[in-house]
């Protein structure tokens, strides 16, 4: 196994700085989060940011990493660190996975496309929305040899399902992400302000507008006639309840492994594993659907405990740091996806950005890991951490 | 059952952003405040916002939601939601009501006109203040068809009590509030440093203004001799003294439900209870009346298992999102009153404004509701909760 | 006894609010030291303001009171408050004192003469400072009737503090307050960032200069040598160590009553009983003088529970509010001194200004207690409160 | 013993108020990493303020000394104060130590000499880092009769190790700090946004280019060559790791005491002991190594019950007061080292700026300890302080 070289863009950014050059933009988590609202402008950055009611979800997903605190060893030779690693068979170099994010053209015009080329240039998973604004082919053309998982918003429609999931075989995904805290988008008062999901229609909606079972259920087709395919796009997406015994449709359909996404109960986590399913993320969403829900930290400690032994459990919601990595992993998580970040760095400046970011994030976290005192994945454990409620 | 609507005025604002219309002012929970600051100027602000002492308990209030954490549920098909319920035997389409507010014309023009059209075209139930600018019949007219509750400052004289309590009675009022945390005003920083209330005097008080007994009292009319009528209004409201066994006397001139408002010991719920009273609304007036008070949400948890079998229990004082009402009726409170925002809505846009904050909260509480889980209010039990203190 | 008055200012403040007059200044407890930092201007703000440190005890007064939280009761008749009570042979309206503090002529020309007619205005007990800009007698004078006691900081010359003792009982002070925590002053950042203490100089350090013992240790006057009295003064309250055993000697010399102010321990406060002082003043010197030093409310419960029954404890550092002060003497105090809040009264506008900073103390005291169901000071107990660390 | 005349700073900075002078620059913690930031401009102020990821590690250890609290005593008769104490062999005026920061010239032109004369003047122990921009011999002639300490970043190279550890017990350096936490350097956003470590390059790296090994280890000289001696020195200091049974090694070579830096985990202290180190410093370098890293004073009560009895304790990380080196003090360290503070003041003024932080800070230990009651430095134990999680 190859050691991992993330590091060394911290020296790539101090030899460019003898040359005179700056990073593209800041690395700080707060400074990029203000750059972004100042770069994007405030529709686009609500679009991201936008937290669901107060925002306090969103800012107990912060705190609760504030209670793990890493507790460094000496003196263990850790200066070489090997972050590769496999999940659900999909071969990572870092447990790091680019986050499903819709509509990406709405922060940048190469939207997917240029996250797509970002994640594969490191070769990182990326998990492509069923929101997003170019069509599942093309952000697979864009990845290469990238490894590339797709996420479902589980459509109303049996045959749109079966023709998405399809598509997203053909095209390469491996594993099916299924996203089960937003049925219905919350209530963001920030995007709500601007009045920003409109923006969706300029921007189109790749996935669907692409699928020729969405465009056989249209009278005209997209290009005719866009109010009657967003219409329809919104039937589609509109609010199906869904059950633990309709699961059985997505595994008929899906060869793959399959996780789902947005799980903070443990009952819920038991319940994935007795269904026979693969994964499950740990997420709400990064605070943007149910505010006043528990942070997702706050409850993966349990979740691993109660099924971490049978399925895999990621984590989402609130990462920024490599410090924030290495404490979801030694509670358990097999790997963590990041969200808001890669999208700041896609509006700053596309695929770089994108780039830059995540190159960051993962030097962060392999530095954080060797000065931590480990050198493998498999040491993190509790035993690195403390709790202090 | 009817399922709730509510979440449909999240459609509503992104359609109309469709044709570049924006909301009438922003659904940002701290945004409203900081909004209505700059709209209504100093003094209205003042009058609304203003808390006792050092606005300690104002704060506290909103920090004891964050408190408790919800826990959502996935996959439980609660794409459908029933919000109605019946409270004390008025039909309410969503556990929410009007909070009472004296004086509203220091808001808006219209006053209490308009938040009752409001709340009857969302047909929510709005409990009139005494201390209401316009006088009892005025509002009921406007509420027209919609429930109403009336509020009582007790006054000193037993004539001018029985008068308000016929006079509701007869304008269709069905349960009678007590407030019991305001025998005077408290010390409160903001409105004196403004020498704010004076402005009473130039809105009227049309309770007592158009009510037989208290004009009868007066040797000139109020529109003949304000300063008399003021005088006389002030000595009317003066700080009697109540004790628990005067309620009889409210019993003897009142035949609907009877609730006490402003309750945070245990013990006066039990008495409360002892005495035969329908309901407690738990509240501590939102931090105006004794700063360094405990948060009401704080004390919701023992009054619930102490009384709530036996009587109503409703609360006030705190909440501004879904999530805020969602966790208190988690936790047992049969419905929740809704102050601060909806008289900010009203200052920055008369009736409209008020529908605009009714609509946005009801929203809100209804995704919340269903992407917590959850399909029926009976659901929703302290199970849906983690407390962190 | 009389019922208090106190809450009338409010109603004052309205009326006058009538004829379009404001209060001279803002009544908000952090308004009012913004306020005052405009008005007096770096230097004297530092004086009044400057905590020890990095402020963090300072800091740590003011959340202590957080911790503990009144919990209202209704319907208790309280209408009518009675606030005067007794201590030490002092009859006081209201457990209130005007503390020490030395060098007033700083924030006023007026200084310690309009704080002394302020509190004689109001039947409260000033505590002249030893530090006082004007001479013992002299603001004995403007004290008229009104309670007075002596604060000494004690000098190394036993015949310069048998001077002093001796003047204060002829002026009428009753009773003895030794500050113990301040052999020496701090290190105090703000006032060292303004080398402010040389200002003492311009302003006289009156109660010296004016007295026989001192001035006979001179060889010249300090009309006519300051420097030299100046000398002789920093000489006579250097840093003189005193033990337990040495207070026999001020028993000695002072008939009435003896407090020390400045303890936070509880075995201190079990030696001052032993020693057979007649009170503690339970303060950290508002946080000015050990940065990092415990909140004083933090150790009042255990102090009054330890030595409550065989002596008097006061309260003295961070009260604010009228809930501040309920809670200190809830928990045990027989009353509290207010510090900062009347100097910056002072500085804002000489007597009228001391006078409407505690009319307003006094007024949210008495309405607070009157709210939370109180009548009488002595059912003020803990069960009024819950603590909530 | 001779007392402590460190409070007399405080006098003075008063008497040359009384002339009109105020100190060189502000004595508030907080104030003077804001004026720090103005003067220095941002690129050198982020050298010294750069924390590792978001800062919360940096902000921890500020936090942990607020849960430790002074409860000071009375009447001790502390107004004479003995700081004197010896660590390791080393006679220390007071306990505090200058901590190690490289290439100090980014700061200010005369970089180490200044702080070494500063150190000197006031008989504190310097301890002098590797990455010093001047020489070993230059630094230590500047220190003069100063006592001083060596730190040492552990080269790759065995011959440059011992060339450096004999070069420094040549100049007079006592005792061996070997930091154990940074084998290389953690992502420091600050720092990164400013390109800032190329700024090495044009200070110099003074120990290595005037050692005699590593120029016998370039084909060309650094005044000929200055790219290749940085790229050696690079490889020389990359990171290797090592191992506690290395420790060897530098015992072999040193025939003084050896104390290691950057310990925060218990069993890397009982570690240390059973290698017969003389001490560790519990340090996590300020929260710019590993962010997430626990507090530095959450660790030393453990750790000094640990190990205290075998090694000397000594503690690194958010001392800005004198009541937090007092805390440390308390609860078992044997000296405190001071990092940014003096960083700071040598940005604002050289040596003076030195002198004037750190006298600043004795005289606000001294105060503290004795305004505390204390007298002695063995007198301070935990008995001192309350804990207050």
């Amino acid at each position: 196994m190859e050691p991992s070289r993330y590091a060394s863009y911290q020296q790539q950014i101090f030899r460019r700085g003898l040359a005179g050059e700056l990073p593209p933009f800041t690395v700080e988590p707060e400074g990029l989060e203000e750059s972004a609202r100042r770069r994007l402008g405030p529709g686009p950055f609500a679009y991201v940011y936008g937290p669901a009611g107060a925002g306090t979800t969103m800012r107990a997903n912060r705190e609760a990493f504030d209670r793990w605190r890493i507790v460094p060893r000496m003196l263990t030779k850790s200066t070489t660190r090997y972050l590769a690693t496999t999940v659900l068979g999909t071969p990572m170099p870092a447990p790091v996975l680019v986050a499903p994010l819709g509509v990406q053209s709405i922060l940048h015009p190469e939207g997917e496309l240029a996250t797509a080329r970002a994640a594969a240039e490191l070769g990182l998973t990326m998990v492509l929305s069923t929101m997003s604004s170019f069509g599942i082919e093309e952000v697979a053309e864009a990845s290469g040899a990238g490894p590339r998982w797709f996420q479902l918003y589980w459509p109303n429609d049996d045959d749109l399902t079966i023709s998405l999931l399809n598509r997203a075989k053909a095209a390469g995904y491996t594993v099916l992400v299924v996203t089960l805290d937003t049925m219905s988008v919350a209530w963001r008062p920030s995007i709500l302000d601007k009045a920003y999901l409109p923006m969706l229609r300029g921007t189109g909606i790749g996935v669907f507008f692409t699928d020729p079972v969405f465009r056989s259920q249209l009278a005209r087709s997209p290009e005719e006639d866009l109010d009657a395919a967003v219409a329809q796009w919104d039937r589609m997406l509109g609010s199906a309840g869904r059950a633990w015994d309709e699961l059985g449709f997505l595994r008929e359909h899906w060869d793959g492994p399959i996780v789902i996404k947005g799980v903070t109960h443990v009952d819920d986590a038991r319940q994935a594993a007795a269904c026979g399913l693969d994964g499950v993320i740990v997420s709400n969403h990064g605070g943007r659907q149910v505010d006043g829900a528990i942070a997702a930290l706050d409850v993966l400690p349990e979740i691993v405990d109660a099924v971490g032994d049978r399925m895999s459990v990621l984590f989402d919601s609130g990462i920024r740091t490599g410090a924030d990595a290495l404490k979801a992993l030694a509670i358990g998580a097999e790997a963590v996806l990041i969200g808001r970040p890669f999208a700041y760095g896609l509006g700053h400046a596309g695929q770089l950005g994108v780039t830059h970011v995540l190159r960051s994030l993962l030097a962060d976290l392999e530095l954080t890991m060797g000065l931590s005192g480990y050198t493998r994945l498999r040491e993190l454990t509790r035993d690195a951490l403390r709790h202090q409620p």
